[in-house]
């Protein structure tokens, strides 16, 4: 039985080679990457067993995400569709000044058709947290009504609520979104949001410690981490407010540094630690992260405890 | 100005390399593939100059498909839509048993809602030959109405029309297929037809010699040619058969042998070829074809001139 | 729970890309191949959830090795051991006459330490069939008793044994094997042994017909499959022979085939086949693993269901 | 019709993967590339129709070339040659201390024959800015004759002619490049150069400030743009100098910077800007140049838009 | 000590991937190979321990071309020049009808001024055969005296002097062919010799066993080798004529496959076997190399064995 | 007759392309790295003749390692075994803070069986410096015995012995290795230490001078190196210590950055270089080392000299 469950689409994600530009490439490297099945797996591989939940074509590319997911050894439990497309997305990878640039194609999706009443529930409401984000809500309506459903019922089976708000401006107007995900606030215990979305998409002012204050008391959730990229991070919890760095990283991939974050402070949190605790093992998650290719932070608990301990590494030999 | 001037969809091809499976490959070779720009760049590199007419999207992908059109040399005139899918297909090679197997993603594309107002009509009504697929109209029903008055714009402008039926059972049913084709068979002189979709789309019987005889008499096509792949085509011409054998070829990818049969037939006949010698030839180049990876006929006229001369090339050093 | 558990060693294979020799290549392939998972493994791909059991060092060699099977969709449950090496083997592909060359460095391993108690034989008792090969003999004087304790173990559990002789000559040699396999045959119920091994380590004569029915007699197996590879197979049972030719397939991949046929062939007998019927399902599957990279038969019980009725695909799009 | 119409040399250059030494690896990865060309196409990209001049064998390997530019986008207008090689150049990229390096292998070129009288010079008189660089008369005599013509006959044709000094120390001495190219100056409106060339070649002295109002004064040219690499540059106009910073970039391939530079100098001016402005986009073009692999600046007026006003893109999706 | 030395030129190769056109791929395989240190490589890993000498530009194209002899294990003496081009060829692989193709872009090489003198002469006499062929004097007249020096030193010294008469349409015409290579006939011991040239370039007629001694009897060679591709060779010594038929092979790269022949045949003969055994080594040399990408024979006295006695190896494992 | 002998074992390296996990890679990059042959290329290089003894296994894998080496230049001469594997290691390479990764699966190797009556004991003698690391001994006791004979061969032969400590924290103890070297210390003249293992394995203190100088007159060596990677390295001489500073470098390969520093110190000294100067160079050799990818020093002596000189090349064209 896993103690996280974890609801989302993941998507087949196409990047050119190196720095090459999606205009000319003649090669795509493939990979499976999505906000809740990257959170499910780096808690998995820190000792929390995981389960991602899904709806998912019946063809080699809803397999070929499946596959991967289950490489990186958390169960996978999905719907599988005949209707639908699988959704991909293109990742130009960049540096300064051109900048990273990412192009969604996952309109007309298998997922967007997911029910609540497709799923076996139990599996929520058995599980220790149930976590999803800010994107699965954003891809129809029919989500937002199972997005609703589910936290609920995770709620009525006193399982934790876990949620990254995750705004994503190329699904969705700031309205829209603020709307839409402010109703579901009342079921989620535990929130993890950006200081940027914080500010622009909600309204809210101040610095990340202010922010992680309003938004805990207004709301009122069990815990509010807000995060500010290298700036690192910070936690509020029982009315107190803990700040966390970020600790220096050589970049790879940053596409699932958050993800890798809010998984390991979710496996932290369920291992027992308390908050500061789990903000730096999360941070430092979020530091290995960056160090590897594509979407997963495939890390191990050793490499974790090393960040904290020493800030990392020499080669050994 | 070009001779020969198609519309069509060309699609973003995504192969896993060699012949690993699309449930497992960590990458994409990419290339642009669609039967239209197919038979224009046969036609273009066989010395006729030729046009693409599409609608593609305004994004890297988009711009992925026209750059390499153009890289072929032949002319692109596209309509860029802010709007709609750039349209993708996941090419799977295999040999037998398991045999090559193609995924479609065209749906909800920018190609899809093309309409004949949005083009330059005295482009086709300039040309010497206007060409388009079965495929285009199988696309929407917006195309279906688009490739009607495509047509009808030649045929006023005095271009010849060609037209390959291109039936795929992946886009509709036969019996859709029949119903829509058969209406724009008065607009169009020159039909180029595979046997099978002869027989099971539009329930002809008979030999090749016999489906291209009934065919050219009952629909008053000027050109009939009916292919058979490995097995030869046959072209009817003024109620004259022509029979024309395969060129024995080794086979890199099989993809894109019936455009560049197409593409060649279209280049001699325009040359002044008769239609025997128009056969010879686009054998020829759908021989040569199969040598080479990818969608694209990528061949010289010296080298269909050596096949129909010798049966091809020595190493020559 | 499984209704099919294997039991053996699965090695990284490494290969140079193409033709290229081991000698100079600069890059290897890598995969996971292994008899006995690569049955596991195309069992669970045609219906029957199956499980790997096996003693794997816990290092990223050995975890790319579990990752890679559970990716394949099987069960795998392993003791990590903190001594012993990953079994890797060297794979060169090469037509004729050069043909392809093996080489192992599977010595000091930690699966050649792996004893019977420490899995967990429930897993095999709760089994409908539980599966191991002549290999896992040969490679340790430990995994002789193992293998010997496993078998004893099903039997009392009521639990279906099946074997594949699997002689290899650069493991051991004819005599030692033939010592050591055939005191295991009493407890075996389905054998599977190519008619070289019945002949020249046996030391058995006639054609595949007699060996079968001599095998089957003599040591009143079962089931007997004697395998000939592009010559077919034979199969014997209840006294009966049945003959199965082999389907025609394009060589990619010649390693992991007889693993296709045997998963293929007790997938197809759990599932309530007779014994021709479950032949041409083996001789199907084998084909098609013919036309995939790697040890693995990544097949689909649809793909199955072509060849046996067909022969195969046709490009369909 | 082309607004610039450019005259050089394009090479097929072959480099290594990565950081791998030329005397070692087993690959080379393959562009085109050639300062007109380069120009050609950066100013296309941003707006301004370009055409391409130049003299190439009709080989596969100059076919390669015209493609590759046709590509991007340009206009290629060619005298296909039978006699004379494609010149190629070797790249060998590397960090410091090591520096990257280049062996040129472009003797006996099919465009070191290139006369004026082979090209139609309508197409430089109706454009409205012709560029060359001091790379072309460095590479044969006739060359030297070739674009002394061209020059002459674009300036007859009421055509701005620009020029970039290009100094290469592998083609030719510093004196017999001062000879030559000054003698060219008369002809010239616009002159691009970099300071080291300026000091070294042709012996001027002071800052860059300095460089450029003496070499303007000197030579009475209309416009004259110092470059200093990552210093940034100086354009001098009607006795005004103006200064311009370099902006921050993580280079991945420094071949071309100056290229784009000029080619986004030249579109903007074109277009209608000041010489501060242009000296703005061509500065941010150069920085988005060497975030991409290969010699060409593949990049888009919103992205130098973006750099001017912001310094470049985060992440959006 | 060498028992061989060979002299000759060595390029670059440059292949695109697979069957990828010269015109568009997008990377090259970097190799080197020459018809004699081709023939010294096959020599030395059957046991003749051989030497090659040449003249390279010191660049790190051409430490390239030394560096890859050296790994495979012969001797190098190289004149190093400061001036001159490395010899380089494109190679483009394809099945029929279209035919593999080369483009030698070879002038103006270093090599091509290589003169007897720079060499050390003792090398050659010492050597138990000196090897060169054809197209050494095809390349410059330098070479063509030097070529006859090098022939008249070994005879001086009593060295052995092999010859293959390697006609290329592509350096030179027959005529000029056929005056200089009869030329340098009086001077040599063993020839090898296609039937095609026989027939083309000196105009002999007959069957090949004819052929061979025609040529043996007119020119008083020692020995006579004329070879036919996939229909064998013929080899003539003491007035009696031996054939031997080729072996059947899996073509993987034909480029090769006569100097493997060759090398074999001289190491063979070196070793003591009469010819008929040459001969028959000759062939599966051959065969073995059509399965090795490149243009190295990267075999081994085994392989060649395996051949001769049973016509290869079957997978062992 | 080669300056330099080195004694060691060279393994093949595979290594994952760019920062991919073990655990996930689907290739492995193939090279050979030892610190023995590591330090006789990069002497070889910069114009000390040298040759490398070891003994490896008769196998392709072996063969691999004896080619690359010939590749850069080296002599070998090894003892061919027919027991005992070939050494390998996996080398993961990855920024901070996950730091690069290295596994040894060097156990049973053809290598640990080396005894000196295996060798020709005069290559040795006749050499200017015999040179062995710390990791040969550590290999087997066999070798304990084998380094102490060759050691002494070399004194007694007049050769000089330069030893690298190169402490292996993988392969032993620090109190085994401490007592094992400490025991050869007499037999050696020149030795070079990283400060780390002077500090933890032999238990001296002080700063990097004070170290040199405590072993220098402890042990009364002729030539102490203290390493500092990036910190620079001190060597003390006749009793003086000097300094040098390390030069900044981009690093694309840290492995082999030590073994390159000490092969261009042992050239440098050969050549008649003083410590300062010799210092300097084996800093610029370090420094160019690691730009390039792979365990082996590409580099030449005009590219340390620009380093020495001016800190590295500028691009040049």
């Amino acid at each position: 039985m896993s103690d996280l469950v974890t609801f989302g689409e993941t998507m087949l994600r196409l990047s050119p080679p190196g720095s090459e530009r999606l205009e000319t490439t003649s090669e795509f490297e493939v990979c499976a990457g999505g906000a809740e099945s990257n959170v499910a797996i780096a808690a998995n591989r820190l000792g929390t067993p995981s389960t991602w939940l899904s709806k998912v074509p019946e063809t080699p590319l809803g397999q070929h995400v499946v596959g991967s997911l289950r490489r990186h050894g958390i169960e996978t439990d999905v719907v599988w569709s005949h209707r639908g497309r699988q959704g991909t997305y293109y990742m130009e990878r960049a540096g300064d000044p051109r900048g990273s640039q990412v192009i969604y194609d996952r309109e007309n999706t298998a997922f967007a058709t997911a029910e609540a009443r497709e799923f076996d529930i139990d599996r929520i409401q058995n599980a220790r947290v149930f976590f999803t984000t800010g994107i699965t809500p954003a891809l129809s309506s029919t989500l937002r009504e199972t997005t609703a459903s589910m936290l609920k019922a995770a709620r009525n089976g006193g399982t934790t609520t876990a949620f990254d708000f995750n705004y994503r401006g190329k699904l969705w107007e700031p309205e829209q979104a603020e709307e839409t995900l402010t109703k579901l606030f009342p079921g989620i215990d535990v929130l993890v949001i950006a200081a940027r979305d914080a500010r622009t998409v909600l309204g809210f002012e101040g610095d990340p410690r202010q922010l992680a204050h309003k938004l805990g008391s207004q709301y009122e959730f069990q815990t509010v981490v807000v995060t500010r990229g290298s700036d690192g991070a910070v936690g509020w919890h029982d009315s107190v407010v803990h700040e966390q760095d970020a600790y220096d990283t050589d970049t790879v991939s940053e596409i699932g540094t958050g993800d890798a974050f809010t998984g390991a402070f979710i496996a932290s949190r369920l291992d027992g630690d308390d908050v500061p605790t789990a903000l730096e093992n999360a941070a430092a998650a979020a530091a290995l992260k960056r160090t590897i290719p594509g979407d997963v932070a495939l890390i191990t608990d050793e490499e974790v405890e090393a960040v904290v301990s020493e800030g990392g590494d020499d080669l050994s030999r």
